[in-house]
């Protein structure tokens, strides 16, 4: 049994955590901390886990966390990773962090982006980007694993075999995308509310998203070349699901059915990649729920272009299920331990 | 290892069934049978199960099906059943049914309600009706097990303390219920598009519906007297859930404690009933994916009247999970193997 | 041409109440007041009004918005009103409240229900409640309107002809409703986030809502004793949109003929107030944007009780359309003045 | 007043046409033809309109209803135009349809597109394409009008200032659009169920859509020159609503705020087009029960691309309000007669 306490468990993606680990065979919660609700139960706040996992929720005391545990994972607002994370790893625990503070290899993109100076640049050099189809071997003895973001996951898995084989242009990539809405967070702000957002679909920060850097900085390291892409993240009125359109012209004429083989190679043995059959096309609701990414691949020849449709859970692949993950890779367990739910579908 | 044939895979109750049996430790699935879809794959029908669970449907061929089976669990349109039941139950085969033909005790109150002949009234000596809370050891070694609906499982297990315990009046019960969408089934009606549900709220089928009468004939029984009560049922534009609101008058007066401690004390080691402490009401979204039930007490002392609500998961503990919690009951498994998952919340 | 000015006009039932009186023919905005956003466009807030009506949104000068108006309608956030309210009828300006400080006849139920001191109590002999259907003569030349609760208003006009016409018991009235999730307003409560509410129905304030004393007054005056009922909110997952079922025990036995014709009979020449037909049922998609109230009606003949269904918006009927038509009905115009838009359906 | 017949008027574009001209003050609805509700009122069908219309469905008879009218509306399902429009041509009756049947000038590009035979070659030399922006003066005197498909119709307003002014590179240009489930009608498609819509994103058609077709024939036409792009439709669990998301990159480097200039300048005087301020982004909801059109525009220096978003509600300027709107201009009456709403919003 591995140790391993969840900071920031209250949240959307830790409490998506905490419901998958607290049926991991292998793991074993040690604290859940939450500032907002120390002393509740956990369960009193998600009341779906009620008499499944009533841990009481812990304050932030990175002594008492760290020695109840081997591993963190860390789901914090903003800006207070730099209290907790270097604490941690000092102490020599290992984390996996789900801000945007140690996905970068250069300091200086995360701050253009970011629009702040970043304050542990000494810890960029010892994390990982916690996509284990790209980088398995290096998140097995990885100390702190940057776990990617939503749209990023979504992207570079959906783009990755067409860069890495050259097959396609990198000047004209177009990143479409839209996500629910749990994507947001457990927040208040009032552009989250129910009557805000149902019967409403609308793109946002169109052009300047952070997650574009980050794509951006895993596809151009999968090309070869630096790239710069268009990415256009939207808002559906649903909780889960992310779909992300990807259009890249093709270098030279390609069948659907040449492309589906590249991808399934590329992929092979990756048991959460699901390539599609030619003529099949994703729909969020197959991986709602699950760490499953789907993808679908048209060819459109009048055009000489593709159009790569990926679709994954925000909340899973996106951000809980793909920690849980890459928790397994750094135990040494089997990747889908804990993971083998299929979507709901319903 | 039981063998076990889902018949009527592909409905919405029967790919549930599937869905949360392909991942039971002890449960084998022999056959997915849909006559709609014979020769594909079930995860081509339901893609969310691709990779994971693949079987191939079959057509009904009763021989077939039951002799790779000890128990089948049938989840058929109205009127087949008859076709089919009978002759399982003669190979000495045990079911599991989600028809209402097997639920009633007495014929004519099947027949009034339900409008039609009731073509197998040797059978309903055999059947038990399939709530385990009420009903666990006629369920353990029964042949034919009828799967409760999902008003009634809902409204049963949200009022049978106060009955069994002769609190309340029974002249006055009012079950006020409302339903997801899904619990209509995988039907192509237009009354369930999206853009005829979606941002509406309706009764329907007032004063007539057919789980009125089973729901009347439980209570009777725990009663010890005939009773006959108002059920109304609504859609709310969600996929899956179901919330009743039962009214009923004291017969004394008594605190809302004094009626908790009573359902702790009534449910008293079912897991997957939760009595709510004082002051908490039910979320659907806290059931939703699981077998829980939610109940929730409380007692308007102006009026002398305790209103109970109970949220529980029309396709869960409302239907699919139900039916595994009865199978595993069946096979003299724990009750809880494969129906570990708390609700989804997210 | 009124002169009416809009006091907290950003709100939901503000910004209501400025789409239809926009367009209104014989209605001029003269001012719309919100703290929130003064010297911001009110099409800059609610985007949907660009280019239709940009007014600019005003501090709350009270001097400065009654001298330009004629009539004022406040929708404030409570505990506002009462540093507004007395000033505007001190200076002679007529008023339409939304809040529930003037809907009692007894400072007493207002206290107990509210929990607070009642601060204008001299104000309560001036207001009048604001129900067309029942209160029409005294809106007529009321200085100060209080527009009803939603929940209330659905209620009332539900059960009035039973109540009215001794037709029912009074002591075993139920009334269970769902409200869509604009009736808690312009909130940024976590509560109401879009991932909190989509897939999700509960009850709340069981057995406490403060509409039960209205609703208890009202009927109470209806049937001319002292009524106490059940009544129970819930949360449906909807934008707009409020249906009450109600039941009742009829004193003697009648057909739901019977009681069709009684309703239309009470509700003659009522436009808002539409009777179904027998077997008909109402959906709130029909009255959603619109002034109307749809009430169906079911006698249970097995149990000699009848089952009433009424549908309104509760932003509609239930909010602002019903100002609007108090407002044409204070200014001697058409009641239909500015409503006859039917309700949306899709 | 103008006397305007509906055929086909129980689908949800034709209902919503009768929406809108049930209260258009300069036109008389003469017949409402429904070969599936012949009979019936059509406030039985859509019972938002009971009192406010409850004119009865008309079989289709072309004498019956051509002699009531002076123009005809239609939106028939696909294939029976063929038996409709060149008799209602032949008898000297002005129509606007809402078929692909018109909306082409070349035979081939039909054929091609929608995979069969043209059967009125002929009329293809009458027709007019209904989108007033562009061909208002050519709509005024015409005989038929094809009112443009809601993709094309959001599509090509976004686009057409950029082509017509020579602003943007014509190879790259990627257009992205979602809709809600009413585009598809009033269908009883298992696809578009509830259970199968709600919680879920997804493309479809991709590279196929009928729309291409018709989009590259304006655009082409705007630009004097031969476009081919992408376009991508996809669903987003919403009743209403549609949102483009068009990519092109520009031949020099342009400000957002130059091209904000072009666009107003491009579009001065259109009452519904609304061209947002920099920064600001169009929700859907905005435009939600009206015929505005709202584009936001942003320009991605970094690579020299802009990004345009254009909303609709695709019942309303995407179909039945646009009907209206040509109507209007076909009758010499102010375009905004009938069509002054603005969005819902909530």
């Amino acid at each position: 049994m591995v140790n391993v306490g969840v900071i920031g468990a209250t949240g959307y993606v830790g409490i998506e955590i905490v419901r998958l680990l607290q049926k991991h065979p292998d793991i074993n919660i040690t604290s859940v901390v939450s500032q907002s609700f120390v002393g509740q139960k956990i369960s009193d706040i998600y009341p779906n886990l009620k008499n499944v996992f009533d841990m009481e929720c812990e304050a932030l005391d990175i002594d008492k966390v760290a020695d109840k545990a081997d591993i963190l994972i860390t789901a914090l607002p903003h800006g207070i990773s730099k209290e907790v994370i270097p604490k941690l790893i000092a102490k020599g625990k290992r984390v996996i962090d789900h801000s945007g503070d140690f996905r970068y290899k250069s300091v200086e993109t995360y701050e253009k982006w970011y629009g702040i100076k970043h304050e542990m640049p000494d810890l960029l050099e010892l994390s990982v980007y916690g996509l284990p189809e790209l980088y398995r071997k290096e998140i097995k003895d990885a100390r702190l694993v940057a776990n990617p973001g939503c749209y990023p996951t979504c992207s570079i898995l959906g783009i990755a075999p067409l860069l890495a084989n050259n097959i396609v242009d990198t000047k004209n990539i177009i990143i479409d995308a839209a996500s629910g809405v749990s994507g947001a967070g457990r927040t208040t702000e009032l552009a989250f509310q129910f009557c805000e957002c149902n019967e409403n679909f609308k793109a946002y920060k169109v052009a300047t998203h952070r997650h574009t850097s980050e794509i951006e900085q895993e596809v151009s390291l999968l090309a070869n070349q630096n790239i710069m892409l268009s990415f256009t993240p939207h808002l559906a009125p649903m909780k889960r699901g992310m779909l992300a359109t990807i259009y890249a012209n093709l270098r030279d004429s390609k069948s659907c059915k040449e492309l589906i083989e590249l991808y399934r190679e590329y992929y092979k043995g990756e048991f959460f990649v699901r390539i599609l059959d030619e003529g099949k096309i994703p729909d969020t609701k197959n991986v709602a729920g699950s760490n499953f990414i789907d993808i679908g691949i048209v060819v459109d020849e009048r055009l000489n272009r593709v159009v790569v449709l990926s679709a994954i859970d925000n909340l899973g692949k996106g951000a809980s299920a793909q920690a849980v993950q890459d928790l397994n890779i750094m135990c040494g367990l089997p990747e889908k331990t804990g993971l083998e739910s299929p979507g709901l579908y319903l």
